[in-house]
């Protein structure tokens, strides 16, 4: 016996978000049916229009359903100079709360991963070529994850991008604020060793 | 800084998925967008419709988009004389999975709750009163949770249905199949002591 036929698709579908198995579909469909009709909808609708109209800013590749991301249309990013290039729109979201970075954004949605298939075409790298062959910016920051993966792509960006005269510039690896230096890995504790700075008074 | 606004909006629709907050949100937006479009448009067709045409069976109380559910259509169940009653349509689907019972079934969609206001209209009890004054069933099968509410509501239908002339049974307590006797709770190995049977040769 199964359920009937619309609250069994509504619990396929609801399988397709990630983490949510067969369990907690049902417990999805279930508690949206008795508790949140109203909001069940209001998801039906978000999720249609998104669907449907949200694509990439034609600059940084951002997720937006404008031609270009609200950083790109910011006049005060515009003629910036600096370019910080992160892998996920998540990424940049974290930049700016920091309230460190004003410059301009390039997201790869993605690294480079030829065992998944994914080469620098997949990343927009020639969108990002032609937006350094302008000549309008001075530094690329490469902001990667600092995995396998993410320092090989920006290996493979900084090659690219020192064709370009800029200054090219990696996150700074290191003991993490507020951490304890007794759990630090070994290999981020060499990092830090590698990358000390002056002190600063 | 934000999400553009269509994205923003699909993130904040998300949390009202139980057991969703900010970052899953995040994490499922982005999911849809980068890796399953089509399987976003199918979700949000499933919600849209499951929201608008499911409602309940207007015998059994549980979910479904006709007017009768599949078990109260089933013409073997429909002379059956043997009544469960559970509190959520995943019950069913539990028991119906053992194929142990092949009755009717009753869904309360919860259980009695006075500080949460849900009082025994809440649960359709007039409804299941109708049924039993037809004098269709003989057994009525107490199979709420075995938690405090689970056995207060079951009590509460004990002397609600003890005014029919039937037979009122409740599942049995005892000590899950499987498990270790050393580390099976007190109470419920009391009641597997109380409910003890004599033993089948």
């Amino acid at each position: 016996m199964k359920f009937s036929p619309l609250v069994q698709e509504l619990i396929d579908t609801l399988k397709c978000l990630p983490g949510v198995g067969a369990k907690s579909a049902q417990r999805m469909a279930f508690h949206l049916l008795e508790r949140n009709r109203a909001g069940g909808e209001k998801l039906a609708n978000a999720l249609g229009k998104a669907m449907i109209h949200i694509g990439h800013c034609q600059q940084c590749r951002n997720f937006t359903e404008d031609e270009l991301c609200q950083i790109c249309q910011s006049p005060k990013r515009k003629i910036s100079e600096t370019m910080c290039i992160v892998e996920n729109p998540a990424d940049v979201i974290a930049i700016e709360q920091t309230g460190e970075f004003q410059g301009r954004y390039f997201i790869l949605m993605g690294h480079l991963s030829p065992l998944d298939g994914i080469g620098p075409d997949d990343l927009g790298l020639d969108v990002l070529s032609k937006q350094l062959e302008t000549g309008q910016f001075r530094e690329v920051i490469l902001a990667t994850n600092p995995t396998v993966e993410g320092e090989a792509t920006a290996h493979y960006i900084a090659e690219l991008a020192s064709k370009y005269q800029l200054t090219i510039s990696r996150i700074a690896h290191g003991v993490p604020v507020g951490g304890e230096l007794e759990y630090v890995d070994g290999n981020t504790l060499s990092h830090a060793f590698s990358g000390r700075k002056s002190y600063q008074y």
